[in-house]
């Protein structure tokens, strides 16, 4: 609607586009499927690797760096990891001028490089676990792309964990799950469904995988991250032991788990609007704008002041002074509420006589006045309940929009309406999950950690399963 | 000498090499040329990031993300910069298993694909400065690598800004060699030489290159940073024009300027001794680490209960309590010895008695008891002493080996040993450097800023030059 941002209504895709490119957050680069992050998409990306870094830190993670290249060689050697990625690389042939001995991947994912790497460092059960993330670029040559969801290259952060038992190794990839969760919620305060994926889904070389799951403004879910229990897969594929407390010599056990990028993409889809972007408060680099109001130069010196002396003692990345001469008022308000700043605040020559700012909201347009006096406690106040209120508003989306069908035939009729479907699956069976897809291009996107135990046929086959799935369209 | 560590005066290059390796700083990765940078090493870059990112952004810097893929055409479109870089690029010919229309670079350093995207940003003076920093990895195909000084792949930022006038480059150019120069001293606890760098060494497709210069305990010159005065050469390149204020299309003016994980080979080379890593305790991620002394369980369970009991309203990244049981304190000593950590407290049931604990600095190697009230305190003070210290020790040894010479003859005799050369050469003659490379292996490392006003002729060709410059063999 304004500012050349089609309506989510008319055509969801473009508007998505649409808000992601007027807003600045991100365009397409002249090399096919990547994309150049503006500074207001990548000050979210820093706001989530900070929050990310220390709840990875506050469970004993550590980081370090692998190198981006990857042997060919060391991509064949675990079989489905291989065929699941070998598809996707970019391959560095040339280096110095020269025709390499052995072409180089790009890492899509950095399992080999890092299980090859684990080899030296594991002797003992004293060398264990290993806790280590990696945050850094990754590339897998995508056909079909779009902004932040799916990129040739993108940035994430992977965990690679090694352990003496399974058990730990389980444990790790439960916990790190549960830490997207939590992070999701608390933060991007995008309402998600942690589950497990089926054995169609699962991680090309993971024993199991688990996910958490998002429903966008359109019905459609959105993978938001994951987290693999690995098994010994990788230790054997790199012949990684360890001498154990009982002087045997066993393969170590792996987890890896990821999020990207696209966690910016899941934002943007849960909350904002036909106006632009809408930036959950604790993931804004700068929550609050002031947009002083002038007329005249003795204006400005009068408003302006008056807006340094209210924030004389506020933390600099609280709030800025929009002081930009060049631009009037509300080509201001229109760019911050483009821009999705949480709260805008409207300080005119009135509104110093009377001590007072105009509050602006970015999620409901509300406006109040508030005293000048005691600001920055109300506009703290302010900025929870908006971060609460996005949350609630995603949550009851979802709820409203997950619903229990048991025929195929109704399922087929409903679910490129979008939504999240509770249904009883044969996922035992890799057939019917394909046969689903090519009905209806939706998938099994998890199997929900809370499902609770019931009985019925699969809609497909009619086999009896023992507790329903989650079936949708997704990104 | 212990640990395994070569002995500086027996083989320095050595010496490096073990301690980068025993202190599990990075190692060689199965990639030719590339390294892993281990959790110690990776945590020291955390550290430089957190720190230099502050003072980025204090200069009104915002960071963005650009492709790590370059089309080879964009290399090309500067003739000095291909001519610099593509000899060094790692190629990519295929990608998601076809062969790519055009081979794709990764990117050596980002001028172009930054530049490509900045004609999209820039029309008016309005949307200008432009103030972008950068943190990736990046690739320069390596014939002769070390551990972080030079590896094929390594880590670094790259600001690329954007400007109205040659001034306000070249003031953007000198202010950022300037942080350099006060990172380097106030938190590698490194003094360096800050100067501009000769039309033979300047950047490919710079105007001009400013660059800070360190001394390594070899009398060795390491470039440690580089600000680049990029003239509008990029923006002809990339036809970047904008209105002015005038009205008129102008060219618009550049700087970029990048520091690496080379720095952390500079800390390293700077402050290390032959029992292994010395870290600055401002760039320590744990700065004092406790070792508690027992023999029984009872004692296990007395003196980690003082431990925990002194620290405990301190600031979890200040300290860390070893309290591994599978290791013994004399292994622990000598492994945080190793790993450099700035401040060893050693704490058994007799310091428990009298309420004391036993410090020990690394740099050092001093004792000293210390009561346990008010510990954090004189701790503190322990560490900014420790910081003072090695950039004193450092700056003297940088003084008493900077020499003064006026005949190539005894420059020939000398340079090998290693020190900074004030001497003069005809640096406006590319030929002269050229014999001096081919005669001495050494360089010139800069025109240093503060090099007086004083006349004299040039050491090989005895034409009169205006200033002496810093010769001397670099890493």
């Amino acid at each position: 609607m304004a500012k050349g941002i089609t309506k989510r209504s008319d055509d969801y895709s473009q508007w998505y586009i649409d808000v992601v490119l007027k807003a600045e957050m991100a365009e397409y680069s002249p090399v096919k499927g990547c994309m150049v992050i503006r500074p207001t998409g990548y000050g979210i990306w820093e706001k989530i690797q900070q929050r990310l870094d220390r709840m990875f830190k506050e469970t004993g993670h550590v980081n370090a760096y692998f190198p981006m290249f990857i042997p060919e060689s060391f991509l064949k050697k675990e079989a489905e990891h291989v065929e699941g990625f070998a598809p996707e690389c970019a391959m560095v042939t040339h280096g110095g001028g020269k025709l390499l001995e052995e072409p180089l991947a790009i890492r899509p994912t950095s399992e080999t490089i890092i299980w090859s790497t684990y080899k030296g460092w594991i002797n003992s059960y004293r060398d264990l676990p290993i806790l280590i993330n990696q945050w850094c670029n990754v590339c897998r040559w995508e056909m079909r792309t779009r902004l932040f969801l799916r990129t040739t290259e993108f940035l994430w952060q992977e965990g690679h964990t090694a352990h003496a038992t399974c058990e730990e190794a389980e444990e790790e990839a439960l916990k790190m799950v549960h830490v997207y969760e939590r992070f999701a919620e608390d933060y991007l305060a995008m309402p998600v469904l942690v589950g497990r994926k089926t054995e169609s889904e699962k991680f090309a070389g993971a024993h199991h995988t688990y996910c958490i799951e998002a429903m966008m403004q359109d019905g459609k879910a959105l993978q938001a991250g994951t987290s693999h229990h690995l098994g010994q897969n990788f230790a054997k594929a790199f012949d990684v032991k360890f001498q154990d407390r009982d002087m045997e010599l066993k393969y170590v056990w792996a987890s890896s788990w990821g999020v990207s990028t696209r966690l910016i993409g899941g934002m943007i889809m849960n909350h904002s609007d036909d106006n632009g972007l809408v930036i959950p408060p604790r993931l804004a680099p700068v929550p609050i704008v002031f947009v002083p109001i002038w007329r005249s130069e003795e204006e400005m010196a009068l408003v302006l002041g008056k807006a340094r002396e209210i924030t004389a003692d506020w933390d600099p990345l609280f709030f800025k002074i929009d002081d930009r001469d060049q631009y009037k008022p509300g080509y201001k308000f229109n760019e911050w509420e483009l821009k999705g700043i949480p709260v805008r605040i409207e300080l005119g020559p009135r509104d110093v006589a009377s001590n007072s700012v105009v509050v602006v909201r970015r999620d409901t347009g509300e406006k109040v006045t508030m005293p000048a006096e005691g600001l920055r406690e109300n506009l703290e106040k302010m900025l929870e309940d908006i971060q609460t209120s996005l949350f609630k508003a995603a949550k009851q989306r979802m709820t409203d929009r997950t619903y229990t069908v048991d025929s195929y035939d109704e399922y087929k009729a409903r679910v490129e309406g979008g939504g999240f479907y509770r249904v009883f699956l044969d996922v035992d069976n890799p057939e019917v999950e394909k046969q689903l897809k090519e009905d209806t291009r939706s998938t099994v996107r998890c199997i929900p950690f809370d499902a609770p135990e019931e009985e019925g046929p699969c809609m497909i086959t009619g086999k009896l399963c023992k507790h329903r799935v989650i079936a949708a369209q997704a990104y």
